[in-house]
């Protein structure tokens, strides 16, 4: 079962290639000869162009908006971390599969369909004909005391994460994005990214779902005690992860790695979908040029994962819900950016004069 | 003429009522009962309870959505202050006409219709459906010389802007973006925008389409003489307006006003909307609570606009388009802000857990 795992996703790394320079200058220039002042569609432009070398097209079609959410818990609510109890974890997946949350609404607005996974929720979870079940385990362990989950078990959440994408990519999937659920999932996120991009725990831990000024210290000595016990290797990905990483966390760090394999854009979401894209980057430093921020989180360790793979939100509205809420809202953009390429006049096509160049 | 004019704006200036505080705290008490961290939608939450204030309703819904795109000549083209000739106002109405424009795409992937009005294009252009005919005069007197056009006829552009707004409504709107298209008009609109804000035009003054660094210079020496040739009145918006506006400024101004004062939520575009908000607020304070600002554009003055009126833009994409090319992407967060108010589901209807509160 590791091998194999191990093997899909060496495979899936390996099928990760460099953006298509051609399909981008194309682009380039199409966008060039649009009828608009040149540059004028600004970051939407950039977007186009760079969707163009993920798609390896010269105009490429988001036909079909796929977000794939997935659901996790995690042992550290033992210490008392969240402002919410565990059982939210399911009781907002049914909220997902009954269409009432935030991102059911979001991805309508942008014509998205959702894909909710059972990544490891601590409760049986009644089948349900939208619900995919990978789970790993029932919630991790307690990362304050030992590590999250095995190294294997890791391995099994990437493999699941790629396998799920694989899935939403054989019924029709142009652009993907990724959201989470998870009570407690910003302590994990903030591990990984205390870890991995070298900043201090207190400058990359806020408030979560909205934990006071007590409680916010104590995550940070718990989050700051998990570092401790289990001295995660920050080159290694798959130790920081296991260590204290989260399922779902895995599976979306998954979703990433499937789907720049398969030349998809994918659009991030927040802090916890940010702390997958670290381990997946960490995996296949290539897999940065398919993703597209979608927003900036009030969460405080958001900016920093972002400035660590160098990527720039399109978004910054205060907002810090997960789910894929912001990502819904970037997949709207990527799609405005692809259509406005494909669809606009050229000045030749609109009898529109161009600029007058100086003589 | 001119009284006529008059009163339909003081009419309706005086309809522009404040926003309803009831209507408010229903929906922000909505909002916090909706399944997910209280404020954990940001800016969208803001975004709802200031649009239930405005319709006067807790749940606002946005049905049918319009971007009125004013078009206009100016007769400083002649001062050589942009890179396109002035034809193009003309040539990009027909793109607009035939879909063709990025306007056009925006709209469309916001599902918004678009209103097309010649406020003042320097070319007779031939009838067509969608155009609507409000022309003023065939583009406005060269500033520099001048004023741009009389008092009469800046009362006559905002009440044409006013008469658009009511058609429109009358057709079925529940909100409103604006737009422009007039080859030359960042310069009046930085004219306006030093006026009014009291910036030096220096630092209000950006490249348009894309002027050089001379040409730069240049637009801020003819902007200067006209200021200096023309004395506006900055306590005076429509003095301002007559002697350094636009048509098509007049007009969107006019749309502004006749919006709120139908407790419709208008969604500004970039610059030139932005110069317009700065005449129609000047003649009715009130009006900034039921503005939107969708992006900051590029363009030097835009800032100090937005400052003046004390409006956060939602978006920062380095668009400098026009058309209503950032009110189409604003449209659409200010209609995923009112349906997550209408369509997410509380608490108590999801049957999930609310946050633990410390004993």
């Amino acid at each position: 079962m590791e091998r194999q795992s191990e093997e899909v996703i060496r495979n899936t790394v390996n099928a990760i290639a460099p953006l298509d320079g051609e399909a981008m200058a194309q682009a380039r220039a199409r966008q060039d000869q649009l009828t608009k002042p040149r540059g004028s569609l600004g970051r939407l432009e950039e977007l186009s162009i760079r969707m163009a070398g993920i798609r390896r097209e010269a105009v490429p079609r988001l036909a079909q908006k796929v977000i794939i959410t997935m659901a996790g818990d995690h042992g550290v609510v033992a210490e008392g971390v969240s402002a919410y109890p565990q059982q939210v974890t399911a009781q907002m997946v049914h909220n997902f599969l009954r269409g009432g949350a935030a991102i059911n609404v979001l991805a309508r607005c942008t014509g998205a369909r959702i894909v909710v996974v059972d990544m490891g929720v601590a409760a049986s979870l009644a089948p349900h004909p939208q619900l995919i079940l990978k789970k790993v385990g029932p919630g991790t362990a307690n990362m304050a005391r030992g590590p999250a989950m095995s190294r294997e078990q890791a391995l099994q959440a990437i493999r699941a994460g790629i396998e799920v994408f694989e899935e939403e990519l054989g019924k029709g999937l142009d652009i993907v994005g990724t959201g989470d659920m998870g009570i407690c999932n910003t302590t994990p996120s903030s591990a990984i990214c205390a870890v991995i991009t070298g900043e201090p725990v207190e400058s990359v831990t806020g408030r979560g779902t909205g934990v006071d000024d007590i409680q916010l210290s104590h995550k940070i000595a718990v989050i700051k005690q998990a570092i401790l016990v289990n001295r995660p290797d920050p080159k290694d990905p798959l130790d920081v992860l296991s260590k204290v990483g989260g399922f779902e966390i895995g599976g979306l760090a998954g979703v990433m790695l499937g789907a720049a394999a398969h030349r998809i854009p994918v659009v991030i979401d927040g802090f916890i979908s940010g702390a997958a894209a670290l381990i997946a980057t960490g995996l296949c430093p290539e897999l940065k040029n398919y993703l597209i921020a979608s927003h900036v989180s009030v969460e405080a360790g958001h900016q920093a994962i972002l400035r660590h793979m160098g990527l720039q939100p399109l978004l910054d509205l205060d907002m810090r819900l997960g789910e894929g809420t912001g990502a819904a809202l970037g997949i709207f953009l990527a799609e405005a950016a692809a259509r406005t390429l494909a669809e606009m006049a050229t000045f030749a096509e609109a009898g529109v004069s161009e600029k007058e160049e100086n003589g």
